[in-house]
């Protein structure tokens, strides 16, 4: 269930749209409540609802927030796996309110997914950061193989360096890549490619589920960053 | 699917139970099999099967490893919420290495538990950690009431002091008790009872899910113990 809506702020009006006002209506809400409404690029606004219609509704603004960014940038990427657990892991890296989250074909991917499924990856992100009241929702992107242009990156891998060693180095960076293989691990092609261009990082000796995994890492560099 | 299995054992030998033969059928393995095997108390064997039973297995070990136990003790204590929240808080904080887990009946508990459903959890954090590999089977337990004894004990809350202010004072801590509330919140009551005893913690401004949030805290917990 939400705790937050989409809503687009013109004046001291907030409009919703029709799928909004479904969940207004699932969420038996009235003209007259105060509630919680995010644009997705930043601002937090409350609310009054003042018409809820068939197909729209408005409110009347009553405060809103913009939440400055912080100057630091996190990508998820992550390669394909099957949807269940796809879901999951986007859900919960919006929660943390990561910036980007990309999903790649990796030779060994059991399910390959194209830039189609782009739109079915971006709603489960924006209802997580409805629900999350994230006011931000990340980039999503389907890629045909991973990225490394442009950020630090970090491979999750069990024979990687303690993650304890790089506090330091980490808390500065600016833009940081974390990238999950698949479950059956990377070709050696792949890892030709990857390994000049990434830090390998271990999470420990415990074999956590790629969604674990990643609230995992995604925990922890939000705390070098500052973001927690 | 499991990564490991539980084993009974005794001199070069290890046993399997009937459902764990039945997890060895599902999975497939045949006699001559390599595994992995956990005894719930420590101990990672590796094993080729040798006889696969009706009712039973078994294996010849060939190389065992105890898992010496850090100094440390951390217990989760959650209210009881919804069976499929609880489901995936348990597993987690399995995968996450957690000493213990503590459900407790919380006024605002939208469903309340008693002792008869501590085997349905512990089976929970057998399975999870047979899949993790982790050779420590928490201890489960479900209370009346929150426990607050012979710990330094934390609870999650928004108004909380930031996690970051806390990493050089958790770090020398030797049993840490994280306690996670209702999602409708502790009565008046219940706070006034926590608060002489229990320091309040922050994760930030998100609002993050149950056992997203339990993640969150054990991954840092984990950090600064350096269990990670």
């Amino acid at each position: 269930m939400p705790n937050a809506y989409f809503v687009l702020a013109e004046g001291d009006t907030v409009t919703l749209d029709s799928d909004e006002t479904k969940h207004l209506k699932v969420m038996r809400a009235n003209p007259g409540d105060k509630l919680i409404g995010i644009d997705g690029r930043g601002t937090i606004y409350r609310f009054v609802l003042k018409e809820l219609g068939k197909s729209s509704s408005s409110g009347k603004i009553v405060e809103r927030e913009y939440i400055e960014r912080d100057k630091k940038r996190v990508t998820v990427a992550v390669a394909s796996t099957k949807w269940p657990r796809l879901r999951i892991l986007i859900e919960k890296a919006t929660e943390l309110g990561v910036d980007r989250i990309e999903v790649f074909n990796s030779v060994r991917s059991v399910s390959r997914l194209d830039e189609s499924k782009t739109a079915k990856l971006l709603t489960v992100a924006k209802e997580a950061a409805k629900q999350s009241v994230n006011p931000r929702v990340p980039e999503v992107s389907v890629l045909k193989s991973f990225a490394l242009e442009g950020s630090r990156n970090l491979l999750l891998d069990f024979g990687g360096r303690a993650i304890r060693e790089m506090q330091r180095d980490l808390a500065e960076e600016r833009n940081l890549r974390v990238i999950v293989g698949p479950e059956g691990g990377f070709t050696q092609k792949e890892i030709a490619q990857l390994t000049d261009r990434c830090t390998s990082i271990s999470l420990g000796s415990r074999t956590l589920r790629v969604e674990t995994g990643v609230i995992v890492i995604l925990s922890i560099i939000n705390y070098f960053l500052g973001r927690i």
